[in-house]
């Protein structure tokens, strides 16, 4: 398919592919994920949608990027702000790189080696995430939080280290505002 | 630099970098580029700015990737539309993604074996130039034609190639009206 070349359109304003469908996590795919274990019971009874993004099925070479928007929704479980899974890369030294399009929000981002970064994003903000980091978008805002990215795309997806240990850090509302605290679900590496 | 996370602001509208200067290429850069001479001889006493590009330094490794924004202003060269130099990688097989945040323009490509291809860019479209072709953009609007792009850290320019031979299209103004026609300029490779 990518020997040729195509064009996708994604809407600025929503985010949203125009000629595929996007993959969908709802809050019942984020279990243990979020801090406040009885708003989650509340909350997963409506069960909303928190994020979207795309997997545009470029080849999985070395030399090809695997590209596509995310769309986090705006909203909390408890005081902890809608947030993407977040993962590591399979092929471990690779990079990502994430345009702001619309909305405001956080990366959220550490190291096996304990560093951790957080950075907020505007639209027409972009952020260079490096290869060996963990990353999460976080919806600090109001409307949907948009980004485009590009990565490797052989780079894949390790979720399984955060699922297992989380983030250091997490992202809460207080008073209004984001705040950056300390992650009680986050789970000392073993290295 | 880069083996920590790090943002830069592309303004969405002009398309131009917050904290560091661009990369400008004026007419007088573009010698032989273009197919009408006397057109070019007139309008290079001008020099007017044809295109504005950047870049950050991204580690130049395999792991990494390179980014910024290309910014193509509007006018003509006779009926020639303003575009880029154009370039191969000089890591053959490597890809690029240019995402349109502003203006109107298209992507320029062919490869040595004789293909060729031209697609529309309208803000949120995408364009995936696969490895192996040569690719320029063209301002088909009035107003300043701005796509964010993504490569490989380590891809690198090859401009000597399009220097030496063109391309075989080039997209000229009729009516008002871009057209895509033979390159009277474009010679055979010799492979």
């Amino acid at each position: 398919m990518y020997e040729q070349p195509v064009t996708f359109d994604f809407d600025m304003t929503t985010g949203l592919c125009m000629q595929q469908p996007g993959m969908v996590r709802h809050l019942s795919y984020m279990k243990d994920m979020f801090c406040d274990e009885q708003a989650f019971a509340e909350l997963v009874k409506e069960n909303p949608l928190i994020y979207t993004f795309y997997d545009m099925a470029a080849p999985a070479t070395d030399l090809d990027l695997a590209f596509g928007t995310s769309i986090c929704q705006p909203g909390t479980v408890g005081q902890e702000y809608f947030m993407t899974k977040g993962h590591y890369h399979e092929v471990f030294g690779t990079a990502e790189v994430y345009y702001c399009l619309q909305g405001r929000g956080m990366m959220m981002m550490e190291t096996l080696e304990g560093l951790w970064c957080v950075k907020e994003l505007v639209p027409g903000r972009m952020v260079y995430v490096p290869g060996g980091w963990a990353h999460r978008t976080i919806n600090t805002g109001t409307e949907p939080f948009i980004t485009f990215y590009v990565f490797r795309g052989d780079a894949g997806h390790d979720y399984a280290t955060i699922e297992d240990k989380s983030f250091r850090k997490m992202v809460i509302e207080e008073d209004g505002s984001p705040v950056v605290v300390d992650n009680p679900r986050w789970k000392q590496q073993e290295i």
